[in-house]
């Protein structure tokens, strides 16, 4: 029986970005992702094989989809669905508690 | 772009578990249900082909899995991977508030 909190287990100093890998299979890997204040090195663009879902579990962040003018603001409960090859980038982070995701990868 | 929150568009009456599927491929589906105080119905036990992976999102739940004696007592942020046919039930979920689960089939 393979269980845990997404809730648990969170340092209290988060120099990087912290990513957890909850569950893999060869088609599917479900993560935790913790941030901080924490946002893509400037220029880069996550370009993914895969297809991402990505829900906000606690806190807040803004994502700017290259395809997309505005950035998208998602707080806790919020989660987007983003293609393969769909080009983004995490623009911030709360930085006055963690941000925390649940990540799907399919 | 396919977004939404996981924690809006909850009814105030739900008189059944509500279902929502998220995303669906062949591969994988995610899907929100919401639950209170849903129990499965007595002597029902989930047989799914797939893996299941159960986070709660909200609220609390006891899950009873065939091969294990005591129930499993989930809150908010715990999950729980369920393997391909392992026998599973909803003992019960919170009948103050909403259960809020997400459930990804993988």
């Amino acid at each position: 029986m393979n269980m845990g909190s997404i809730l648990e287990g969170i340092p209290i100093e988060i120099p990087e970005e912290l990513i957890d890998t909850i569950c893999s299979t060869d088609n599917v890997k479900i993560k935790r992702i913790i941030s901080r204040g924490h946002t893509s090195h400037r220029g880069f663009w996550y370009d993914q094989e895969q297809n991402e879902f990505v829900l906000v579990i606690r806190g807040s962040a803004g994502l700017k989809l290259e395809s997309e003018d505005k950035i998208v603001v998602m707080k806790t409960g919020d989660y987007l669905n983003i293609g393969a090859h769909v080009k983004h980038r995490v623009e911030w982070t709360d930085s006055t508690c963690e941000t925390v995701w649940l990540a799907v990868y399919y």
